[in-house]
Protein backbone atom coordinates (compact mmCIF):
# COMPACT_ATOMS: atom_id res chain seq x y z
CA UNK A 1 0.00 0.00 0.00
CA UNK A 2 1.57 3.05 -1.27
CA UNK A 3 0.74 6.55 0.33
CA UNK A 4 0.23 9.09 -2.08
CA UNK A 5 3.00 11.08 -3.28
CA UNK A 6 1.07 13.97 -4.85
CA UNK A 7 -1.65 16.02 -2.85
CA UNK A 8 -3.76 18.12 -4.55
CA UNK A 9 -5.19 20.50 -1.59
CA UNK A 10 -7.86 22.83 -2.04
CA UNK A 11 -6.42 26.23 0.31
CA UNK A 12 -10.26 28.00 0.02
CA UNK A 13 -10.75 31.03 -0.51
CA UNK A 14 -8.38 33.93 0.70
CA UNK A 15 -8.85 33.55 4.14
CA UNK A 16 -6.11 31.00 5.75
CA UNK A 17 -8.44 29.78 8.11
CA UNK A 18 -10.53 28.27 5.42
CA UNK A 19 -8.45 25.58 5.41
CA UNK A 20 -9.13 22.25 6.01
CA UNK A 21 -8.00 19.98 9.03
CA UNK A 22 -6.33 17.75 6.61
CA UNK A 23 -5.10 20.34 3.98
CA UNK A 24 -3.33 21.82 6.75
CA UNK A 25 -1.56 18.96 7.81
CA UNK A 26 -0.53 17.66 4.16
CA UNK A 27 0.82 21.18 3.93
CA UNK A 28 2.42 20.49 6.91
CA UNK A 29 4.08 17.16 6.03
CA UNK A 30 4.99 17.58 2.68
CA UNK A 31 8.20 17.49 1.27
CA UNK A 32 7.55 20.23 -1.91
CA UNK A 33 4.77 22.63 -1.81
CA UNK A 34 3.81 24.14 -5.14
CA UNK A 35 1.38 26.35 -5.01
CA UNK A 36 -0.84 29.18 -7.49
CA UNK A 37 -0.91 32.63 -7.27
CA UNK A 38 -4.32 32.67 -5.30
CA UNK A 39 -3.81 31.10 -2.47
CA UNK A 40 -3.44 32.87 1.59
CA UNK A 41 0.03 32.90 1.32
CA UNK A 42 0.03 33.40 5.06
CA UNK A 43 -0.35 29.20 5.14
CA UNK A 44 3.00 28.71 3.33
CA UNK A 45 4.66 29.29 6.98
CA UNK A 46 2.88 26.58 7.76
CA UNK A 47 5.51 24.26 5.48
CA UNK A 48 7.75 22.51 7.70
CA UNK A 49 11.33 24.29 7.37
CA UNK A 50 13.07 21.95 5.14
CA UNK A 51 10.39 22.05 2.52
CA UNK A 52 10.73 23.54 -0.95
CA UNK A 53 8.13 26.43 -1.74
CA UNK A 54 7.19 26.69 -5.38
CA UNK A 55 5.40 29.58 -6.80
CA UNK A 56 3.86 28.48 -10.19
CA UNK A 57 1.01 31.13 -9.98
CA UNK A 58 -0.34 32.53 -13.18
CA UNK A 59 -2.03 36.00 -13.25
CA UNK A 60 -4.36 36.48 -16.03
CA UNK A 61 -1.43 38.47 -18.05
CA UNK A 62 1.38 36.80 -16.93
CA UNK A 63 1.39 32.89 -17.09
CA UNK A 64 4.94 32.37 -14.37
CA UNK A 65 4.95 28.67 -15.55
CA UNK A 66 2.73 26.97 -18.45
CA UNK A 67 0.46 24.02 -17.47
CA UNK A 68 2.35 21.91 -19.33
CA UNK A 69 5.81 22.71 -17.17
CA UNK A 70 3.84 22.79 -13.68
CA UNK A 71 2.81 19.26 -15.02
CA UNK A 72 6.23 18.05 -15.50
CA UNK A 73 7.81 19.68 -12.23
CA UNK A 74 4.94 17.59 -10.09
CA UNK A 75 6.02 14.41 -11.72
CA UNK A 76 9.67 14.90 -11.65
CA UNK A 77 9.37 16.02 -7.60
CA UNK A 78 7.33 13.25 -7.16
CA UNK A 79 9.10 10.44 -9.18
CA UNK A 80 11.95 11.21 -6.83
CA UNK A 81 10.20 10.03 -3.77
CA UNK A 82 9.14 13.89 -2.74
CA UNK A 83 5.92 14.04 -0.96
CA UNK A 84 4.14 16.91 -2.96
CA UNK A 85 1.05 19.38 -2.28
CA UNK A 86 0.07 20.99 -5.04
CA UNK A 87 -1.43 23.72 -2.89
CA UNK A 88 -4.66 25.59 -5.28
CA UNK A 89 -7.11 28.28 -4.41
CA UNK A 90 -10.25 27.28 -3.39
CA UNK A 91 -11.47 23.46 -4.77
CA UNK A 92 -8.90 21.83 -7.13
CA UNK A 93 -12.13 20.64 -8.78
CA UNK A 94 -13.25 23.51 -9.58
CA UNK A 95 -11.86 25.88 -12.55
CA UNK A 96 -8.63 25.00 -11.41
CA UNK A 97 -7.17 22.91 -14.14
CA UNK A 98 -7.46 19.79 -12.00
CA UNK A 99 -8.37 17.14 -15.30
CA UNK A 100 -4.81 18.01 -16.80
CA UNK A 101 -2.58 17.48 -13.97
CA UNK A 102 -4.52 14.29 -12.54
CA UNK A 103 -3.45 13.05 -15.83
CA UNK A 104 0.09 13.84 -16.08
CA UNK A 105 0.20 12.34 -12.18
CA UNK A 106 -1.78 9.58 -13.39
CA UNK A 107 -0.09 8.47 -16.71
CA UNK A 108 3.10 8.97 -14.67
CA UNK A 109 1.86 6.05 -12.08
CA UNK A 110 2.40 8.32 -9.48
CA UNK A 111 0.19 7.92 -6.31
CA UNK A 112 -2.51 10.68 -5.92
CA UNK A 113 -4.99 11.62 -3.84
CA UNK A 114 -7.42 14.81 -3.86
CA UNK A 115 -8.54 17.23 -0.41
CA UNK A 116 -11.33 19.19 -1.35
CA UNK A 117 -11.59 22.53 -0.52
CA UNK A 118 -14.06 25.84 0.03
CA UNK A 119 -15.41 26.75 -3.13
CA UNK A 120 -15.26 30.38 -3.82
CA UNK A 121 -18.40 30.37 -4.37
CA UNK A 122 -19.67 29.32 -1.09
CA UNK A 123 -17.15 31.36 0.53
CA UNK A 124 -18.57 34.43 -1.69
CA UNK A 125 -22.27 33.22 -0.70
CA UNK A 126 -21.12 33.11 2.88
CA UNK A 127 -19.69 36.27 2.62
CA UNK A 128 -23.17 38.53 1.82
CA UNK A 129 -25.13 35.60 3.71
CA UNK A 130 -27.08 34.55 1.07
CA UNK A 131 -28.40 30.86 0.44
CA UNK A 132 -27.09 29.59 -3.09
CA UNK A 133 -30.22 27.04 -3.35
CA UNK A 134 -33.73 27.58 -1.88
CA UNK A 135 -36.83 25.78 -1.89
CA UNK A 136 -38.92 26.61 -4.29
CA UNK A 137 -37.03 29.75 -5.67
CA UNK A 138 -33.93 28.40 -6.63
CA UNK A 139 -33.24 24.19 -6.71
CA UNK A 140 -30.23 24.32 -8.77
CA UNK A 141 -27.22 26.42 -8.74
CA UNK A 142 -24.50 26.78 -11.79
CA UNK A 143 -20.83 27.87 -11.57
CA UNK A 144 -19.49 29.11 -14.93
CA UNK A 145 -16.67 31.39 -15.45
CA UNK A 146 -16.73 34.67 -16.68
CA UNK A 147 -13.26 34.47 -18.76
CA UNK A 148 -11.37 31.67 -19.69
CA UNK A 149 -7.62 31.57 -18.48
CA UNK A 150 -6.51 33.88 -21.33
CA UNK A 151 -8.64 36.34 -20.02
CA UNK A 152 -11.36 36.49 -22.29
CA UNK A 153 -14.88 36.22 -22.03
CA UNK A 154 -16.42 32.66 -22.47
CA UNK A 155 -17.84 32.25 -25.74
CA UNK A 156 -18.64 28.49 -25.29
CA UNK A 157 -21.19 28.98 -22.73
CA UNK A 158 -24.65 28.06 -23.41
CA UNK A 159 -26.24 31.56 -22.57
CA UNK A 160 -29.64 30.96 -23.46
CA UNK A 161 -29.47 28.40 -21.28
CA UNK A 162 -27.97 30.04 -18.22
CA UNK A 163 -30.67 33.02 -18.96
CA UNK A 164 -33.52 31.14 -18.73
CA UNK A 165 -32.14 29.11 -15.14
CA UNK A 166 -34.62 29.26 -12.50
CA UNK A 167 -32.03 28.87 -10.02
CA UNK A 168 -28.91 30.71 -8.66
CA UNK A 169 -25.68 31.77 -10.77
CA UNK A 170 -22.22 32.13 -10.09
CA UNK A 171 -19.64 33.68 -11.98
CA UNK A 172 -16.02 32.50 -10.95
CA UNK A 173 -13.32 35.64 -12.70
CA UNK A 174 -15.84 37.81 -13.31
CA UNK A 175 -14.38 40.82 -13.36
CA UNK A 176 -12.72 41.56 -16.53
CA UNK A 177 -15.62 40.32 -18.79
CA UNK A 178 -18.49 41.70 -16.23
CA UNK A 179 -20.16 43.95 -18.61
CA UNK A 180 -20.13 40.86 -21.24
CA UNK A 181 -21.91 38.26 -18.62
CA UNK A 182 -24.17 40.74 -18.04
CA UNK A 183 -25.22 41.98 -21.29
CA UNK A 184 -25.47 38.08 -22.18
CA UNK A 185 -28.03 37.44 -19.95
CA UNK A 186 -29.89 40.24 -19.96
CA UNK A 187 -30.13 40.18 -23.56
CA UNK A 188 -31.11 36.47 -23.78
CA UNK A 189 -34.00 37.02 -21.32
CA UNK A 190 -32.67 37.18 -17.68
CA UNK A 191 -34.14 40.17 -15.75
CA UNK A 192 -32.35 43.15 -15.33
CA UNK A 193 -34.21 43.90 -11.48
CA UNK A 194 -32.49 40.49 -10.62
CA UNK A 195 -30.07 40.93 -7.16
CA UNK A 196 -26.91 40.64 -7.92
CA UNK A 197 -23.65 40.86 -5.96
CA UNK A 198 -19.86 41.28 -6.65
CA UNK A 199 -17.78 39.77 -4.05
CA UNK A 200 -14.13 40.70 -4.14
CA UNK A 201 -10.98 39.43 -2.72
CA UNK A 202 -13.66 36.66 -1.25
CA UNK A 203 -12.23 35.33 2.16
CA UNK A 204 -9.42 38.31 2.41
CA UNK A 205 -9.07 41.28 4.90
CA UNK A 206 -9.46 43.56 1.80
CA UNK A 207 -13.17 41.49 0.86
CA UNK A 208 -15.75 43.71 -0.67
CA UNK A 209 -19.41 43.33 -1.52
CA UNK A 210 -20.87 45.61 -4.55
CA UNK A 211 -24.72 44.79 -4.40
CA UNK A 212 -27.00 46.16 -7.13
CA UNK A 213 -29.75 44.53 -9.46
CA UNK A 214 -28.39 42.72 -12.25
CA UNK A 215 -28.57 45.28 -15.15
CA UNK A 216 -26.70 48.05 -13.00
CA UNK A 217 -24.23 45.88 -11.45
CA UNK A 218 -21.69 45.89 -14.03
CA UNK A 219 -21.29 49.95 -13.64
CA UNK A 220 -21.35 49.75 -9.93
CA UNK A 221 -18.64 47.21 -9.59
CA UNK A 222 -16.52 49.58 -12.13
CA UNK A 223 -17.26 52.42 -10.01
CA UNK A 224 -15.63 50.83 -7.02
CA UNK A 225 -13.02 49.46 -9.08
CA UNK A 226 -13.73 46.58 -8.29
CA UNK A 227 -10.34 44.15 -9.21
CA UNK A 228 -9.81 40.24 -9.51
CA UNK A 229 -10.15 37.77 -8.23
CA UNK A 230 -14.09 38.12 -8.00
CA UNK A 231 -17.40 36.24 -8.08
CA UNK A 232 -20.50 37.25 -9.45
CA UNK A 233 -23.65 36.10 -8.16
CA UNK A 234 -27.31 36.37 -9.09
CA UNK A 235 -30.20 35.02 -8.75
CA UNK A 236 -33.52 34.97 -6.79
CA UNK A 237 -31.99 33.94 -3.26
CA UNK A 238 -29.80 37.43 -3.31
CA UNK A 239 -32.86 39.46 -2.77
CA UNK A 240 -33.48 37.36 0.34
CA UNK A 241 -29.45 38.13 1.55
CA UNK A 242 -30.21 39.25 5.46
CA UNK A 243 -26.10 41.03 5.08
CA UNK A 244 -24.51 39.97 8.29
CA UNK A 245 -22.08 42.82 7.34
CA UNK A 246 -25.30 45.12 7.34
CA UNK A 247 -24.43 47.52 10.41
CA UNK A 248 -22.54 44.07 12.17
CA UNK A 249 -19.09 42.98 12.42
CA UNK A 250 -18.99 39.70 10.81
CA UNK A 251 -15.48 38.45 11.92
CA UNK A 252 -14.98 39.56 15.29
CA UNK A 253 -11.95 37.20 15.28
CA UNK A 254 -9.84 39.60 13.09
CA UNK A 255 -11.40 42.73 14.32
CA UNK A 256 -12.31 44.12 10.90
CA UNK A 257 -14.89 44.65 8.46
CA UNK A 258 -15.51 44.38 4.90
CA UNK A 259 -15.89 47.37 3.03
CA UNK A 260 -19.76 47.50 1.52
CA UNK A 261 -20.23 49.32 -1.64
CA UNK A 262 -24.03 49.99 -2.89
CA UNK A 263 -27.28 48.55 -1.79
CA UNK B 1 -19.12 46.05 17.40
CA UNK B 2 -21.22 42.92 18.42
CA UNK B 3 -19.58 39.21 17.89
CA UNK B 4 -21.88 36.89 16.06
CA UNK B 5 -24.69 35.02 18.71
CA UNK B 6 -25.26 32.69 15.73
CA UNK B 7 -22.44 31.03 13.21
CA UNK B 8 -23.88 29.07 10.45
CA UNK B 9 -21.03 26.61 10.04
CA UNK B 10 -20.48 23.89 7.31
CA UNK B 11 -18.96 20.64 9.11
CA UNK B 12 -17.81 19.67 5.38
CA UNK B 13 -19.00 16.18 4.29
CA UNK B 14 -18.68 12.68 6.73
CA UNK B 15 -14.68 13.40 7.16
CA UNK B 16 -14.12 15.16 10.20
CA UNK B 17 -10.75 16.41 8.92
CA UNK B 18 -12.66 18.02 6.34
CA UNK B 19 -13.73 20.97 8.61
CA UNK B 20 -12.17 24.37 7.99
CA UNK B 21 -9.68 25.69 11.23
CA UNK B 22 -12.16 28.18 11.73
CA UNK B 23 -15.17 25.77 12.06
CA UNK B 24 -13.67 23.90 14.15
CA UNK B 25 -12.24 27.22 16.55
CA UNK B 26 -16.19 28.39 16.62
CA UNK B 27 -17.51 24.93 17.66
CA UNK B 28 -14.50 24.95 19.75
CA UNK B 29 -15.77 28.56 21.38
CA UNK B 30 -19.91 27.34 21.41
CA UNK B 31 -22.12 27.44 24.24
CA UNK B 32 -24.30 26.08 22.40
CA UNK B 33 -24.12 23.66 19.65
CA UNK B 34 -27.22 22.56 17.36
CA UNK B 35 -26.70 20.23 14.46
CA UNK B 36 -28.15 18.56 11.98
CA UNK B 37 -27.68 14.40 11.44
CA UNK B 38 -25.36 14.77 8.60
CA UNK B 39 -22.45 15.81 10.11
CA UNK B 40 -19.39 14.01 11.58
CA UNK B 41 -20.77 12.98 14.65
CA UNK B 42 -16.93 12.96 16.23
CA UNK B 43 -16.53 16.83 15.80
CA UNK B 44 -18.88 17.14 18.30
CA UNK B 45 -16.38 16.13 20.80
CA UNK B 46 -14.96 19.20 19.77
CA UNK B 47 -17.59 20.89 21.77
CA UNK B 48 -16.36 22.07 24.79
CA UNK B 49 -17.54 19.99 28.28
CA UNK B 50 -19.82 22.49 29.33
CA UNK B 51 -21.46 22.79 25.79
CA UNK B 52 -24.97 22.04 25.63
CA UNK B 53 -25.76 19.74 22.07
CA UNK B 54 -28.58 19.62 20.47
CA UNK B 55 -29.58 17.18 17.92
CA UNK B 56 -31.85 18.85 15.55
CA UNK B 57 -31.11 16.01 12.74
CA UNK B 58 -33.85 15.09 10.00
CA UNK B 59 -33.79 11.82 8.30
CA UNK B 60 -36.17 11.36 5.27
CA UNK B 61 -39.00 10.09 7.09
CA UNK B 62 -38.15 11.36 10.66
CA UNK B 63 -38.60 15.32 11.00
CA UNK B 64 -37.03 15.50 14.52
CA UNK B 65 -37.55 18.87 15.10
CA UNK B 66 -39.87 20.83 12.26
CA UNK B 67 -38.13 24.09 10.68
CA UNK B 68 -39.78 26.78 12.67
CA UNK B 69 -39.19 24.88 15.56
CA UNK B 70 -34.91 24.91 14.69
CA UNK B 71 -35.49 28.47 13.85
CA UNK B 72 -37.33 29.14 17.45
CA UNK B 73 -34.68 26.99 19.20
CA UNK B 74 -31.65 29.17 17.67
CA UNK B 75 -33.55 32.86 18.36
CA UNK B 76 -34.28 31.71 21.76
CA UNK B 77 -30.45 30.16 22.98
CA UNK B 78 -29.30 33.11 21.13
CA UNK B 79 -31.44 35.41 23.05
CA UNK B 80 -30.10 34.74 26.15
CA UNK B 81 -26.54 35.46 25.03
CA UNK B 82 -25.47 32.49 24.70
CA UNK B 83 -23.02 31.77 21.53
CA UNK B 84 -24.59 29.40 19.02
CA UNK B 85 -23.09 27.45 16.28
CA UNK B 86 -25.55 25.82 14.21
CA UNK B 87 -23.35 23.12 12.36
CA UNK B 88 -24.66 21.43 9.31
CA UNK B 89 -23.05 19.02 6.72
CA UNK B 90 -21.11 19.98 4.01
CA UNK B 91 -21.51 23.67 3.26
CA UNK B 92 -24.39 26.07 4.63
CA UNK B 93 -25.18 27.75 1.39
CA UNK B 94 -25.96 24.53 -0.48
CA UNK B 95 -29.62 22.44 0.08
CA UNK B 96 -29.28 22.99 3.97
CA UNK B 97 -31.83 25.43 4.08
CA UNK B 98 -29.88 28.52 5.30
CA UNK B 99 -32.25 30.99 3.98
CA UNK B 100 -34.81 30.25 6.31
CA UNK B 101 -32.35 30.17 9.39
CA UNK B 102 -30.73 33.14 8.54
CA UNK B 103 -34.09 34.97 8.21
CA UNK B 104 -35.21 33.82 11.22
CA UNK B 105 -31.87 34.78 12.98
CA UNK B 106 -32.07 38.16 11.50
CA UNK B 107 -35.95 39.19 11.88
CA UNK B 108 -34.96 39.01 15.65
CA UNK B 109 -32.60 41.69 15.35
CA UNK B 110 -29.42 38.88 16.42
CA UNK B 111 -25.92 39.28 14.61
CA UNK B 112 -24.58 36.10 13.26
CA UNK B 113 -22.09 35.23 10.78
CA UNK B 114 -21.87 32.07 8.10
CA UNK B 115 -19.13 30.17 7.93
CA UNK B 116 -18.78 27.98 4.33
CA UNK B 117 -17.41 24.06 4.13
CA UNK B 118 -16.48 21.69 2.23
CA UNK B 119 -19.80 20.83 0.10
CA UNK B 120 -20.57 17.42 -0.80
CA UNK B 121 -19.66 17.75 -4.67
CA UNK B 122 -16.66 18.48 -4.27
CA UNK B 123 -15.20 16.55 -1.66
CA UNK B 124 -17.14 13.43 -4.04
CA UNK B 125 -15.04 14.73 -6.79
CA UNK B 126 -12.06 14.28 -5.06
CA UNK B 127 -12.45 10.73 -3.89
CA UNK B 128 -12.98 9.65 -7.17
CA UNK B 129 -10.58 11.74 -8.93
CA UNK B 130 -12.92 14.10 -11.13
CA UNK B 131 -12.74 17.49 -11.79
CA UNK B 132 -15.58 19.40 -12.16
CA UNK B 133 -14.93 21.56 -14.50
CA UNK B 134 -12.73 21.17 -17.62
CA UNK B 135 -11.46 23.49 -20.26
CA UNK B 136 -13.51 22.99 -23.50
CA UNK B 137 -15.56 19.93 -22.21
CA UNK B 138 -17.29 21.58 -19.13
CA UNK B 139 -17.44 25.02 -18.74
CA UNK B 140 -19.99 24.73 -16.30
CA UNK B 141 -21.32 22.46 -13.18
CA UNK B 142 -24.78 22.60 -11.52
CA UNK B 143 -25.61 21.69 -8.11
CA UNK B 144 -29.24 20.22 -8.18
CA UNK B 145 -31.32 18.24 -5.83
CA UNK B 146 -32.34 14.43 -6.96
CA UNK B 147 -35.32 14.46 -4.04
CA UNK B 148 -36.69 17.36 -2.01
CA UNK B 149 -36.66 17.45 1.44
CA UNK B 150 -39.93 15.14 2.40
CA UNK B 151 -37.96 12.44 -0.15
CA UNK B 152 -39.53 13.31 -3.20
CA UNK B 153 -38.01 13.52 -6.84
CA UNK B 154 -37.65 17.27 -7.59
CA UNK B 155 -40.13 18.19 -10.13
CA UNK B 156 -39.85 21.64 -10.27
CA UNK B 157 -36.29 21.12 -11.91
CA UNK B 158 -35.85 22.49 -15.74
CA UNK B 159 -35.13 18.67 -16.75
CA UNK B 160 -35.01 19.40 -20.47
CA UNK B 161 -32.35 22.13 -19.87
CA UNK B 162 -30.46 20.15 -17.15
CA UNK B 163 -30.38 17.08 -19.87
CA UNK B 164 -28.49 19.65 -22.69
CA UNK B 165 -26.96 21.32 -20.29
CA UNK B 166 -22.82 20.80 -21.71
CA UNK B 167 -20.79 20.37 -18.82
CA UNK B 168 -21.10 18.58 -15.26
CA UNK B 169 -24.68 17.57 -13.32
CA UNK B 170 -24.32 17.09 -9.61
CA UNK B 171 -27.34 15.87 -7.67
CA UNK B 172 -27.06 15.61 -4.10
CA UNK B 173 -29.62 13.42 -2.52
CA UNK B 174 -29.32 11.43 -4.94
CA UNK B 175 -30.40 7.73 -3.68
CA UNK B 176 -34.11 7.73 -2.98
CA UNK B 177 -34.95 9.69 -6.91
CA UNK B 178 -32.09 8.10 -9.08
CA UNK B 179 -33.95 5.79 -11.28
CA UNK B 180 -36.34 9.03 -12.24
CA UNK B 181 -33.37 11.24 -12.06
CA UNK B 182 -31.47 9.15 -14.58
CA UNK B 183 -34.81 8.62 -16.54
CA UNK B 184 -35.84 12.08 -16.62
CA UNK B 185 -32.61 13.05 -17.88
CA UNK B 186 -31.98 10.46 -20.73
CA UNK B 187 -35.58 10.68 -21.91
CA UNK B 188 -34.56 14.27 -22.25
CA UNK B 189 -31.75 13.82 -24.69
CA UNK B 190 -28.69 12.93 -22.42
CA UNK B 191 -26.58 10.08 -23.67
CA UNK B 192 -27.09 6.69 -21.74
CA UNK B 193 -23.07 6.21 -22.06
CA UNK B 194 -21.93 9.34 -20.60
CA UNK B 195 -19.53 8.20 -17.71
CA UNK B 196 -21.47 8.95 -14.14
CA UNK B 197 -20.80 7.81 -10.47
CA UNK B 198 -22.53 7.50 -7.56
CA UNK B 199 -20.83 8.06 -4.35
CA UNK B 200 -22.30 6.96 -0.87
CA UNK B 201 -21.54 8.43 2.25
CA UNK B 202 -18.85 10.68 1.12
CA UNK B 203 -15.83 11.27 3.35
CA UNK B 204 -17.04 8.40 5.48
CA UNK B 205 -14.87 5.72 6.22
CA UNK B 206 -17.65 3.49 4.83
CA UNK B 207 -17.71 5.64 1.64
CA UNK B 208 -18.25 3.82 -1.77
CA UNK B 209 -18.00 4.53 -5.09
CA UNK B 210 -20.45 3.23 -7.94
CA UNK B 211 -19.21 3.97 -11.70
CA UNK B 212 -21.23 2.95 -14.58
CA UNK B 213 -22.20 4.70 -17.65
CA UNK B 214 -25.64 6.91 -16.74
CA UNK B 215 -27.55 4.32 -18.64
CA UNK B 216 -26.81 1.75 -16.21
CA UNK B 217 -25.70 3.70 -12.53
CA UNK B 218 -29.33 3.05 -11.63
CA UNK B 219 -29.25 -0.52 -11.36
CA UNK B 220 -25.75 -0.75 -10.86
CA UNK B 221 -26.45 1.64 -7.52
CA UNK B 222 -29.42 -0.93 -6.75
CA UNK B 223 -27.17 -3.83 -6.63
CA UNK B 224 -24.85 -2.20 -4.68
CA UNK B 225 -27.59 -1.52 -2.53
CA UNK B 226 -26.74 2.17 -2.09
CA UNK B 227 -28.42 4.39 0.44
CA UNK B 228 -28.71 7.65 1.59
CA UNK B 229 -26.58 10.42 1.74
CA UNK B 230 -25.52 9.79 -2.08
CA UNK B 231 -24.18 12.46 -4.74
CA UNK B 232 -24.70 11.90 -8.60
CA UNK B 233 -22.36 12.61 -10.96
CA UNK B 234 -22.70 12.93 -14.65
CA UNK B 235 -20.88 14.52 -17.02
CA UNK B 236 -17.84 14.28 -20.07
CA UNK B 237 -15.63 14.93 -17.20
CA UNK B 238 -16.01 11.74 -15.46
CA UNK B 239 -14.28 10.08 -18.14
CA UNK B 240 -11.15 11.57 -17.05
CA UNK B 241 -11.44 10.14 -13.37
CA UNK B 242 -8.17 8.94 -12.82
CA UNK B 243 -9.22 7.31 -9.71
CA UNK B 244 -6.74 7.45 -6.91
CA UNK B 245 -8.80 4.51 -5.35
CA UNK B 246 -7.88 2.17 -8.24
CA UNK B 247 -5.25 -0.14 -6.89
CA UNK B 248 -4.11 2.24 -4.47
CA UNK B 249 -4.98 3.47 -1.38
CA UNK B 250 -6.71 7.31 -1.10
CA UNK B 251 -5.97 7.62 2.42
CA UNK B 252 -3.25 6.56 4.08
CA UNK B 253 -4.13 8.11 7.08
CA UNK B 254 -7.07 6.02 8.40
CA UNK B 255 -5.57 3.06 6.96
CA UNK B 256 -8.81 2.49 4.98
CA UNK B 257 -9.40 2.20 1.31
CA UNK B 258 -13.24 3.17 0.34
CA UNK B 259 -14.26 -0.04 -1.53
CA UNK B 260 -15.39 0.11 -5.18
CA UNK B 261 -18.07 -1.16 -6.80
CA UNK B 262 -18.64 -1.51 -10.73
CA UNK B 263 -16.17 0.55 -13.57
Amino acid sequence: VSEPLVSFVGAGPGDPELITLKGLRLLREADVVIHDRLIPHTLLAEAHPGAEIIDVGKSPRQHCLPQVEINRLMVEVARRGRRVVRLKGGDPAVFARLAEEIEAVAAAGLPFEVVPGVTAATAAAALAGISLTERGRASTVVFATGTDHSGRVTTALDWPALARTEGTLVFYMAVHGLETVVSMLVTRGRHPGEPAVVIEHVGAACERVVAAPLGEIADRAREAVVTSPAVLITGPTVAFAQPPWNGRTRRASRGARPSIVGS
